[in-house]
């Protein structure tokens, strides 16, 4: 596995490859990495002739409050990790290079998409992650970029962007890689004291609880809504930011359920925040 | 000359060239071409494999007040300029094509850069015209990208923006192209009645007052300012929005003249607004 720190080394290696008629598959990470990761580049392998993960954790998606510092690095171990999915480069720029001191540029979505859900308790969030994506995105110049599913949002805003500038990259969505206990892998686990894993499946456990009704005929929003929240009422420490029905590719809520829908959750459990959706679609 | 109207044929095209390795060269333009965009093509088609000039009238770059409907359009005769200097390829996508109904995303450069000179007269100008360049760029796949100095601003912006975003194009600024009688080049020009066209070669001789003064050793801005507007204030029907000295890269004011710097006026004449500026280095 190739090892490329600079940004300018990077492009000029994507630019080759380019000229070489290799398709380029990029997995954009934060590091920390775990099997959610893992099988995207797996999937990568697969499609692409070079396959490029990135590992950065973008300071500019964290609110001012949130956990940037103590978000966990160990690259040491992602590069171990990425050995075995044989990863062809692992990109880790640094954070003064991606952002020089007089840096200003943003891209972002305007309008409702990136102000609901995670959006509205994380206000410049999306703004971040449009930045930073685009930006990989003309330094590593992939043809393919492979998301997990579940960060359901981002990926619903990814795709979005790259259709509206007009990027020459497909986006790729995975399903969601879950311990046996059903709870979605995430790199915050890490945060999570035993009393606080033990609990942590019990928002697999909700959505489920909401799968089943829909499925068997129920079409009210608010009546699944509330049957998540009852059943995440009784775990301890624990505060919904919501749990909510809504359009999978407008996110959009409404009364009705219909057509392919996201059912996502948002908690904070004791002080991490965790989050978990299905998808689903539902005949009209 | 191959034309082409699909935003995904010139996609296509544009990344067989790459792989072919050829060098593009792109030439971004509204239309109603006149030597000064003529001139860019011609540098083009010296440094570059493949020249691709586009032609959009970018209404997100129009604010509601201005010349969006007016500005002049003349496709066939763009089309024929654009042979006689043996431009590739004229790619000239619709507009509903570029922005479909639910198109949500924007680039642009926050700060003061785009809040000054013309972007305090036109708020939204810069935003339209990163957002249309970016999704152009990612169109079109150049390495080197030309633009006329008169729109010095919009120069000095999309450098910004390029490099922030880390597009893997270079920016290229050409000299403006003048009447003989100074009247810098502008699809603008034909809006101006003949008594109008007969003043407007005076922004060039206020442009030319300054630089005499800065040569001659003046070194205070509010002086040289002063210069230019009194001899603009006799012209009649003509206002003047700006008439600056400022830093030819961050376009900060300042007090004393030193370095790059970047003399510009902005007027309206009648009802046609025009700009026009020189650069000059002075030493410190």
């Amino acid at each position: 596995m190739e090892l490329i720190r600079s940004i300018e080394k990077m492009a000029a290696r994507s630019r080759k490859a380019l000229e070489q008629k290799k398709i380029i598959g990029f997995v954009p990470t934060m590091g920390s990495l775990h099997e959610g990761h893992l099988s995207l580049v797996r999937r990568a392998k697969k499609e692409c002739d070079l396959v490029v993960v990135s590992v950065f954790v973008n300071p500019s998606q964290f609110g001012p409050q949130e956990d940037f510092a103590a978000y966990p690095r160990n690259l040491k171990q992602d590069r171990r990790l990425l050995q075995t999915v044989k990863a062809d480069i692992l990109f880790y720029p640094e954070a003064a290079a991606v952002y020089p001191k007089n840096y200003r540029t943003c891209v972002q979505i305007e309008g409702l998409l990136t102000k609901k859900l995670c959006g509205f308790f994380r206000p410049e969030h999306f703004k971040g992650v449009t930045t930073i994506v685009a930006k990989l995105f003309n330094i590593v110049l992939p043809q393919r970029a492979y998301f997990g599913q579940k960060d359901a949002q981002q990926c619903v805003v990814l795709k979005k962007m790259a259709a509206d500038l007009n990027f020459p990259v497909e986006v790729i969505t995975l399903p969601t890689v879950r311990e046996k206990d059903g709870l979605a892998l995430s790199s915050r686990n890490k945060y999570l004291s035993l009393e606080e894993r033990r609990q942590a499946p019990e928002l697999y456990q909700a959505l489920l609880v909401a799968r089943k009704m829909i499925e068997r005929g129920e079409r009210n929003i608010s009546k699944v809504e509330k049957a998540m929240k009852t059943r995440l009422s009784t775990i301890k420490n624990l505060k919904i930011q919501y749990a909510s029905v809504v359009d999978g590719e407008t996110l959009d809520s409404g009364k009705i359920i219909s057509g392919n829908i996201l059912i996502a959750i948002a908690v904070i459990l004791g002080k991490t925040r965790l989050i978990d959706n299905l998808i689903l679609k539902v005949k009209k």
